[in-house]
């Protein structure tokens, strides 16, 4: 494998210098690309997209063709692993993602077992190892999975939620099923991450969407405690090269101190948290990710420097932040302002760095 | 006006000795009651419910016959100052509130005058009236509006939202025409809860429902400053009574410290934050309200008396505890589950009053 040309995620994610800030944004390959839906609208539906590695390497690549972006991610879904469970993940319009077989009893979950990705998910190893070897070392490749949680509530759900009312009467009435779910859940996304890593990911991230649905305790016990065991099965020195593992829960900012305690190398933060202040809570424990807040991609591109110029002065001096926004990049936004984001980012970050 | 028979909400607002922690459910006269789906059915639409100060005063009191309440809170809508200021408030099934004329442009907001209660409203004040005269002293009676903020994201959108892309741009490109209609609002809401008052409310709320879409800075500017505005002209001691005031952000726990600070007697707690940890955190500023996750009401009995035992031990020995859930109690609850939490609040709770 090459060496990468362009190093600033993955330094910065474990807290070394950097000439610039480096910058990706949570669903670069998207919707806002009139060259995405190009390709969406030939792949048919959103999962054959997902799952056919030529068209998930397409559109992966597609916003580093446009933008200085410091790194791509791999383009898939983060309910892949119940899809691969047998639950039968298909996307409904406007509706978002549900399953023809939620997990309806006890007896479902006790039939759960570890996934093995290189039977059920090979496209998605296969699209890493192509996009990896597209890019050519030009910048890292962001590997990811949904949370434990984050997955349990859609499996037990069925689809989305507002009040997650039968999930969590799960964990409340349940505790030990609760669980025996979310161990299973945990140890397929070990696997399936270390499966991404072997296939060329170069740092990996959690996403965990639907923390911040949950009461403290039950957040430390059904979610935090999980990706722990996530982070503790990670292959983080693979071939000589250090994996940083990012975890992100949206709506966790009462909990950063615990989440930084839980071994991960960095944070994603949502823009409800000022980054300063955020910085100050974990000290020189982790790198920060964020924290734009999405609606101000949709104002001028005017707006979106400014706002991007007082997060960055936020941060302030030092290393350990790679900007992003709080949040997945919505449809309804100018690829303009996407690239004055970049370009702004690098230009006014060097003064921070030595 | 007679004397208060149950005076625990007011005093534990105040953090005055209580003999049992007081309890009051948000959204107490709601769906999950058939005596109120049969009024709702009789009345026809939402808004004449809302209206019609026989109907809401009916459904004021009806989870009061039921359960062992410390207080009675007004029927009505957080969006009755919209609908005043000519917005044109409508319900569309499954949709939530809407407007007919969203305020579209700058010019639109100029236009905003601050309302006069005694016209617009004088639905929502005789329904304060009639309801005390009907409660005759056996427990206290809480007016509410929602928070400048919260209400301009509806008048803006047009109704519910879940990226508030239209406000928020407003806020990050026409901040100054942002506040001029926080400001506007923030005065009508004054007035609108000083006219409770007068009519009778002994306590008064304010909803900031969306306070938690904001980033740091754009809460302290355009929510709480405002919420603020409206706590520094509220008639809070009237009639020789001291009138508390509740401030209420979901998924405001981040800010707890700069709510306390605000004047406000007490802070309403989602269930994100652990209630002893609050405390701590606000030290004795303030009384605390809530915060079950209203999820555990779908669960059994014995379930709401341990979630609830569990605040309680939280909050632990002491004054200043008003227990609610995190937010509204949905439509799917059995009501003997409210029973069972009301009475375990009450009998568990002595131990921690002396």
């Amino acid at each position: 494998m090459t060496q990468l040309k362009n190093d600033r995620l993955i330094k910065a994610f474990l807290r070394q210098p950097v000439d610039r800030t480096p910058i990706w944004i949570m669903r670069q390959a998207g919707r806002y690309l009139p060259e995405y839906r190009a390709v969406r609208e030939k792949a048919g539906d959103f999962m054959t997209l997902c799952s056919t590695p030529d068209l998930a390497c397409e559109v992966t690549l597609q916003p580093l063709r446009r933008f200085d972006l410091d790194a791509a991610i791999l383009f898939s879904d983060i309910l892949t692993i119940p899809d691969a469970m047998g639950l039968g993940l298909y996307f409904s319009e406007g509706e978002g993602p549900k399953f023809e077989r939620p997990l309806s009893s006890a007896a479902d979950i006790s039939k759960l077992g570890v996934i093995d990705p290189s039977q059920e998910l090979k496209y998605v190893t296969d699209a890493v190892s192509l996009i990896r070897r597209e890019l050519n070392g030009d910048v890292p490749l962001i590997g990811f999975s949904g949370s434990p949680w984050t997955l349990a509530t859609y499996m037990v759900e069925g689809g989305s939620s507002k009040t997650f009312s039968k999930i969590k009467a799960l964990l409340f009435e349940q505790p030990e099923t609760a669980h025996q779910l979310m161990g299973v859940l945990a140890d397929s996304v070990a696997v399936y991450l270390n499966a991404q890593i072997a296939a060329g990911a170069q740092t990996v991230m959690i996403f965990d969407s639907w923390g911040g649905a949950l009461s403290h305790q039950h957040y430390q016990d059904f979610s935090l405690a999980y990706m722990r065991r996530i982070i503790d099965q990670l292959d983080r020195d693979h071939d000589g090269q250090t994996i940083p593992v990012i975890m992100f829960t949206k709506g966790g900012g009462l909990w950063l101190e615990d989440m930084a305690a839980s071994g991960c190398d960095a944070l994603g933060l949502d823009w409800t948290v000022d980054i300063g202040t955020a910085r100050k809570r974990v000290g020189d424990k982790v790198g920060l990710q964020g924290n734009l807040d999405p609606a101000v991609m949709a104002t001028s591109a005017a707006t979106v420097e400014q706002e991007a110029k007082r997060i960055l002065d936020s941060f302030g001096q030092g290393e350990g932040h790679v900007f992003n926004l709080g949040h997945g990049i919505t449809p309804n936004i100018k690829p303009e302002n996407v690239e004055a984001l970049v370009n702004v980012v690098h230009d006014y970050s060097a003064q921070f760095h030595n």
